[in-house]
């Protein structure tokens, strides 16, 4: 290890105090961004992320408007010729309901044996403050090795709505060789893992329509068609027998595996066993010929999110509704493009939709799915850095959810993002008594500051 | 005209507007029996019904408990040797929701045009009211010349579950040479209709369990099966391509239509026209080989009268959900058995249920068809009665709905009904603004004058 390395490995070991009450500092202030009444604690997290930037030795800090929740943006390019990293964050955290079932408060951080709780610990205040520590850690103690981009902003619980339009007007202020995402996590604590790949998103409602109003199933049952009868056929041939998508090309564009990925998921320790006990379902199932992990991260699919038609109380009514309607969404994979998946839905109901009904498509969101190469330099230089802390092989997942920033990064900026955060499967993301785990904190911080000195 | 029967009708025509002032105070009460929040109101429903033949001079009137909801019974013997005519009518009302839909309260009685519009109405209160005005008009004019009883219970719309136990233990009191039901209808206003069969219904309720919790579409999709894909699957393999019920065994023992039958229905005026004016449904559907009406009054049928899954809410939720339901329910011909086509049912899911996701069915309630003779006493009595009312040849059919009371009756008293009524098929029945037809309600109250000075 070199001098300036330990140094600062050392400065981290010795500051883990200062560091912890600076997380709880932040996980204090109640940024849900989708609460119009926290509005001013959102400018007051963004200013204390501005002031801990300036502290650092970042220049061009400022709290930037944007049609949302302002963003944080700060740089330090004093590497010339050097790569230049840009570190995303986002401030703002999930709601916190149900109240009731939090042990302690949720902007009350409390250490239980090993992690720290509250809102906001894991998703992401946390994964921002070991990137801010890390950089802490080296501009105390020597000089930063390569030039860095802030990007911290506060709309990602609700979905990045203003985001992209910001990054398109400030194209030149984000320019960078690569993005630092922390907002992955960790397959287990002992772990290390870089997650290379994230899933896109189409989301549809399908409503159908039969007779012009409910009718007494009694009087017409057999006559006409059951609007809920009709959009189950509809919703029962969206699959074949193997599981897969029956909406014509649907997998025309969808990027094959490679022999190396299916290495690297086998050696995963999401087996069959884990998703059997993450979802207590009685079997999996899935499309024919992948592993668990792969259909839950590495191919796309079609799901039912919500379905309603006619009398759902209790007891019986006996109506012929006069309407059904199902939220459908399907998560992409490179190289889908979710348009074209609209289309193909369109196509797959104007074939198939009898007559006897009529139909309305509604597309709610699309964003397309996002994967970085594995010898990316910021992806060696943070597996090597990884390694070096964990003492064990760096795991390549892809992951099945979907985070915007990413795909609008690679459209928008033309820049790759390298993922990774330092959560935990068990730290109750957006549920209450969210946690981090901090030795796995403190790791990470360190493993941050070999990352900078590994590019 | 006889005079008794010609001051009868008149005295009836001078007091239509009393008549209608005693529909809007009754379908005033908001008798849900469904909902056990209404018992106060069934409680109430049955003593207005009570005073009302306390004031016809009807005796020995009680209130009767049940199991359930009580029943109102009344009796007028004073005609010894004459005909005893049993009048069967039920209190209670269907649930009123979407009540939004409603232009005017469910339960506030509005005139619009020839139309009162309030639940209950049509199904039934409007029929027991013009069978109670029918007898009125005859007994403040001159006197019964047949002897009648009553039984008015209030749980017709969740299926008489209490009253067949209640008539087994009523056998001597409701001893009678047949039944009058109106809770049938007419097929138009310009055709007076006898209904001499009534379908069955089998009802269902099918859970779908998956995962032991709701998950997150994203890391999860593709994995696990999804309840409400795996319940669509399962409604729609209910039905061949010819739109048949898949359902093992389910025609085993259904009686096939005669010649005579056919002929009758050729002649009915529920043409395919008539069923999509009623319905708006864009085509009809139904199963192939068969005339819209007896489709829809004639034939079995499965029918989907309600679903849910997951989030129904405004915009996107990305969830897949634990759970998914329909109720599902068969109208039933003869000689089908409710209790055969639950085993049916049990039978194909479990046949076709997949073993990624548990089930459970419950069954509600069921009820076998009937099918009377078109030669009783009171079948012609009737008959001639509209007859003298409509200036038209009365027309003869089966009816679509189920009314569990007829075959019951038949088991356990050992008489058949003669079932007609004078709502109309756009009355809304089960549906947002139920209404009925004012001038053929008045029509109707002059038919059963003329039906009970007939017998």
């Amino acid at each position: 290890m070199t001098d300036t390395r330990k140094t600062a490995v050392e400065y981290a070991r010795q500051h883990q105090s200062e560091f912890l009450d600076e997380l709880k500092a932040i996980v204090s202030i109640p940024s849900v961004s989708s609460d119009a009444e926290h509005k001013p604690d959102m400018q007051t997290t963004a200013d204390w992320v501005a002031a801990k930037l300036r502290a650092l030795g970042i220049e061009k800090v400022q709290v930037m408007p944007t049609d949302g929740h302002p963003v944080v943006y700060g740089e330090w390019l004093g590497a010339p010729g050097k790569t230049t990293v840009l570190i995303y964050g986002h401030y703002d955290v999930q709601p916190v309901d149900p109240l009731e079932l939090w042990k302690t408060g949720p902007f009350e951080p409390t250490v239980r044996g090993e992690n720290l709780y509250a809102r906001g610990t894991s998703d992401m205040k946390g994964q921002v403050m070991a990137s801010l520590h890390a950089i802490e850690a080296i501009v105390k103690t020597s000089r930063l090795p390569v030039n860095v981009k802030f990007m911290i902003e506060g709309e990602e619980e609700i979905g990045s709505p203003s985001l992209a339009k910001w990054m398109a007007a400030h194209k030149d202020l984000l320019k960078a060789d690569f993005c630092l995402n922390p907002d992955s996590g960790m397959i287990g604590a002992q772990y290390p893992t870089i997650t290379y790949g994230l899933r896109g998103l189409a989301y549809f409602e399908l409503r159908v329509y039969g007779p012009d109003h409910d009718l007494h199933s009694g009087v017409f049952g057999g006559v006409v068609q059951n609007p809920a009868i009709a959009l189950a056929e509809l919703i029962a041939g969206m699959h074949d027998a193997d599981g897969r998508i029956s909406l014509p090309g649907f997998y025309d564009s969808v990027r094959p595996l490679t022999a190396e990925e299916h290495e690297n998921f086998l050696r995963l320790p999401t087996t069959a066993e884990f998703y059997k006990q993450q979802t207590g379902a009685p079997e999996l199932h899935g499309e024919a010929g992948f592993l668990p992990v792969e259909q839950a991260s590495a191919r796309p699919t079609l799901d039912v999110n919500g379905m309603i038609s006619g009398f759902t109380g209790q007891g019986q009514k006996t109506v012929l509704p006069a309407f059904a309607m199902a939220k459908i969404s399907c998560r992409l994979v490179p190289d889908q493009d979710p348009e074209a998946v609209y289309q193909q839905m369109l196509a797959y109901l104007q074939a198939r939709a009898p007559k006897t009904i009529r139909w309305e498509l509604t597309k709610f969101s699309g964003a397309p799915a996002s994967i970085s190469e594995l010898d990316l330099p910021g992806v060696r230089a943070l597996a090597k850095a990884l390694e070096t802390i964990w003492d064990a092989p760096v795991l390549y997942k892809r992951e099945g959810g979907s985070i915007p920033v990413v795909g609008e990064m690679q459209t928008i900026l033309g820049i790759q993002s390298v993922l990774t955060g330092f959560g935990l499967p068990d730290d109750n993301l957006h549920a209450p008594n969210e946690k981090i785990h901090l030795p796995t904190w403190t790791k990470g911080t360190e493993a941050l500051i070999h990352f900078f000195f590994n590019l």
